[in-house]
Order: structure tokens, then C-alpha cells, then sequence
């Protein structure tokens, strides 16, 4: 437990992800844009820096956890970066969702540096970081993923290594492919339903369980029928990540047609406003098409 | 147990369906078209009837279970039809999906012969039915219902009533949306994994158990990374249900797109000589699109 972690990015994911490394007793010193952020962690343990190039004079391992691909960027390899810092034999796991692209790009100038980079991005939302039951999808060698087993541990639960750089992320991607289409899968389902004057809760209850089952309609349809759009994972998040997917696709010249649907009907969802909300409101989308509100 | 059951229909769901009624030890009479199947349950203990007007004549409940609408129609409406031989009191319990319109039409003329009509669709598949575990979604009078429960107990374990004459029908067109669209999630993250290079079975083990995860993800892809492209559910009678789903829609002026962009796809896919396959095998279209085969 003497491994002296850095770690980067205390937004609605990391900063559970941090506590728990401090829980399980790693030498913790962070850095954030979100001074209140930072002081919550203080209180908890962690030491503070001032920079990313700070995080990466003192630690062995830095964990990143940022928005998206230019966050990333400016993180590890822009000024006061952790690659200004970086010392020889210095593993960055970046558990950020970016670009697969890019990933590789960033391993590449990590280890010209003599460091290494994982990309491990995670999945399974706020809940599962504060759980500690985050799904961790690793790309990188072999050896250093091994390594870094123990730090993985104590911040999720179902832990894979993927391959080499980049697999992770590519992972992520297919994750987020199939957690936007089924997610209209379920959509669907309920304004067919409300459409037909079904008792939308009965329905739920009784399709469930069998072949159309799946995450969204037990977690997400429920709150639809409260009409609870808070976010467990954000629109914008979605489509951010969505446009990760659609890019790559581009590159691999793959045709990607319900995906491609869902994030057109994202847009539409932005245009009304619901940039922030949780991604059970793209039934919105569906309701304005079809006249009519899901509700329970 | 009393209760003299009529059973018409014995294919892939029937014959075990009739089965676990004669498990039960209800007295049961039966008739289909195919003849090998009568002499099975003969064989259990069955009694075989000439017409479904004669299943109608001796029994209290009759119950059917035939491929789509216009089968329903001549079983219970045709000449030799149920219709012909029922007797006041009678219920009918006819388990095929078919169309809500239709069934409304089909309860009021039981209804006008002194008899009762629920809608039972099922789901489940072959498997649900022979272990006695299908999803049973029920509309008609909730009288009726509850005289049928024992019944319905024998066939399956989640058994719901809906509401009125159609809404057990308009349950399950629910559920092959569900269905349906959750399958192209699947595919689409197994085309996309394809053509990244990921080693599918891992990227399968990876998102499975996440906001990602759903039946079809969990019980199919392992299939389609075989090659395994029997059929749980058969293609054509995917396409069947999705044409009544359309067609409902329609009525409904309902603009269901991701379930229309599946119906085109498995359209494809028959062109393709696959109508007889499981419905997994929507991913051939995919990969057609992508120049790529998703193997384990």
C-alpha cells in the first residue's frame, strides 16, 4: 500500500474514485479545477498540488479522470502537464473516456518519457464509483496492468484487461453503443405503450424479466415513469461519447445506423433543452414525435 | 383440476405448452395440423379431437396457439372453428401474438356465443415453455383472469393481467420492440468490437454486467461469436410481430423509428436466405455493412 498515487480530475466520478484509494490506505495527493472539490479530499486525507506536473514530480502511479480528449490532452501533455513531471518508470492510468486515437498518441509521449500509460476508462455511473463496483476496461501492456491490479481493486469490481493501448477505450465505445440503443429500445417500448393506453407500470413489470430485459428498463424506465429526469449519466456525456463512437466508425468506414440515430435524436433532445438531464429523457424525443407522455 | 382444457395448436411453444397441462393433470383433448405432434401428446395422455369446433364441444376452457392473425381467425371464426361448437361459458384463451384489433374483434364474437376471450401472448421461447416458465401478458375481463390463473400457472411464472380485451396483445407487441431494438444494440457493439479488433469475448464478459447489459447481450452474443445461429426465435416470426408492432403504430400515428430501421434490416436479412434463423443472426446484416464476421 506504499504506492504514492496522484490523482487528477475530482468531478462527479473521480472524486469517489479518489476516496476510495485513500480508504484503502494509498498515499493520495490530487489535483482539480474544483477548489471545493480538492478541500473535500483534504479533509479525507490527500495532499494537494498545484498542478498536474506537481501530481507527477512525487507519484508512481497518477490516475487521470476528465471530460474528453482535449481535457486529456492539456492534462498530460500540455504546460505544467504530467509529462513535465514525469519521472522514468512512472505508470498514468487514464480512466477518462477519449478518443481511441488519441490514447495511443498520449501512450507514444508517456513512454518516449521512459513512463507507461493504461487507458481504463470506467463504467457503472456515480453509483458505482462511490460503491466501489465500477466496471474497469484496461488497455496497455500486460505486465503494467498487473501491477496496477490492486489500485483497480479498490475502485471497481469487474476489472478486464482488454489488450494492448487504446482496447479500452474501444471497449468503452462499445459499451456506450449498446447503452444508447438499448436505451431506445426501452423508449420505444414505453410510448408504444402509453400511445395504446397500457398501464405503463404493469408493462414494465411484465416484459422485465425475459428477453426484452435489460439495465435501461429495470433502472431507467421507473424514473420515467416518475418523470425523474435527474442524471445518473448526463445527455451531453452520452453524446460526447457517442461522437467518440461515430468518429472511430468513420475511421473504421462502419456503418453504424441505429447509433447513429440515437445520437441525431440527442440532438433533437439538446435542442430542447435537456443537455443536463439524466439520458432517460431521450423519451422525451419520442413523445414529441408521438403526442403523447409516458407516465406511471 | 377439474377442468376439461381443449388445446389447439401444437408447435415449438404448444407442444410443451400442452404438455405441462397434462403434467398438472388437466383432461386434455387436442388438435393441429401436424400430425406427429397429436400422436405425442397422445401418447402422454392426451385425447385428439377432428376440428377445433370438436375441441370446443366437450371442453370448458379451449386454448390456442397458432402462428398470426389469419390462423387465429380460421381456428376460432372458420368453418370447424371453435366458434361452431362453443357453448355458453366456455373461455377461450388464445396464447398467439397477433393483432390487438383483431383480438378485440375475435373477444366480441366469443362474446356474442355466451362465451369469454382472453389474449395470453407469451414469452419466453421454446425454453420458457418447457420448463413451465413463460411470461404471460393477459387482457380480458379480470374475472375471467383470475378463473384462468391454475391454468396459466401450469404454463408459466410471471403471469400479468393487463387490463381489457387487447392489452395482453399490445403487452407483448411492447416486448418485441424491446426485443428487437435490443438486439441491434448488440450487434452493433459486436460489428464495431469486430472491426476495432477487440477480442469479443472479453469485450462481451466486459460490458455484459453493466448499464450495457441485457438479455439479448447476455444470452445471444455468446451465440453469434460461436456462429451459433439456430433459432431461439425465428426471424420470420421476429418479422411477423414486427409487422404487427408497425401496423399498430400506424394506427396509432406513431413514429416508432428505431423499430422500423430493425424491421428494414431483417428484411435484408431474409433477402439473405435467414428468415428460418434466430433472430441473432440480424448481425449478418451488419456485418455485410462492415466487411467484417464477428467471431469468437
Amino acid at each position: 500500500m506504499e504506492t504514492r498515487v496522484g490523482f487528477i480530475g475530482l468531478g462527479i466520478m473521480g472524486k469517489p474514485m479518489a476516496r476510495n484509494l485513500l480508504k484503502a490506505g494509498y498515499p493520495l495527493s490530487v489535483y482539480s479545477r474544483r477548489r471545493e472539490s480538492v478541500e473535500a479530499l483534504l479533509k479525507d486525507g490527500a495532499t494537494g498540488a498545484a498542478s498536474p506536473q506537481e501530481i507527477a514530480e512525487t507519484a508512481e502511479v497518477v490516475i487521470s479522470i476528465v471530460t474528453d480528449t482535449p481535457d486529456v490532452r492539456q492534462v498530460i501533455l500540455g504546460p505544467d502537464g504530467v509529462l513535465a513531471g514525469l519521472r522514468p518508470g512512472t505508470v498514468v492510468i487514464d480512466m477518462s473516456t477519449i478518443s481511441p486515437t488519441a490514447t495511443r498518441e498520449i501512450a507514444q509521449a508517456v513512454e518516449a518519457k521512459g513512463g507507461d500509460l493504461l487507458d481504463a476508462p470506467v463504467s457503472g455511473g456515480e453509483g458505482g464509483a462511490i460503491a466501489g463496483t465500477l466496471s474497469i476496461m484496461v488497455g496497455g501492456k500486460q505486465e503494467v496492468f498487473t501491477r496496477c491490479l490492486p489500485l483497480f481493486e479498490a475502485m471497481g469490481a469487474n476489472i478486464t484487461h482488454m489488450g494492448p493501448s487504446g482496447t479500452g477505450q474501444l471497449t468503452k465505445l462499445c459499451n456506450q453503443i449498446a447503452v444508447a440503443v438499448t436505451n431506445l429500445a426501452m423508449g420505444e417500448a414505453l410510448v408504444f405503450g402509453a400511445k395504446a393506453g397500457l398501464n405503463l407500470e404493469k408493462m414494465q413489470q411484465a416484459i422485465s424479466g425475459g428477453a426484452a430485459g435489460s439495465w435501461q428498463l429495470s433502472n431507467l424506465a421507473p424514473r420515467v415513469l416518475e418523470r425523474d429526469f435527474a442524471p445518473g449519466f448526463m445527455v451531453r456525456l452520452q453524446q460526447k461519447d457517442l461522437r467518440l463512437v461515430l468518429q472511430e466508425a468513420e475511421h473504421l468506414h462502419l456503418a453504424l445506423p441505429a447509433t447513429s440515430l440515437v445520437h441525431t435524436l440527442f440532438h433533437a433532445l439538446e435542442t430542447l433543452g435537456a443537455g443536463d438531464e439524466g439520458t432517460q429523457a431521450l423519451v422525451k424525443v419520442l413523445e414529441r414525435l408521438a403526442g403523447v407522455e409516458v407516465r406511471g
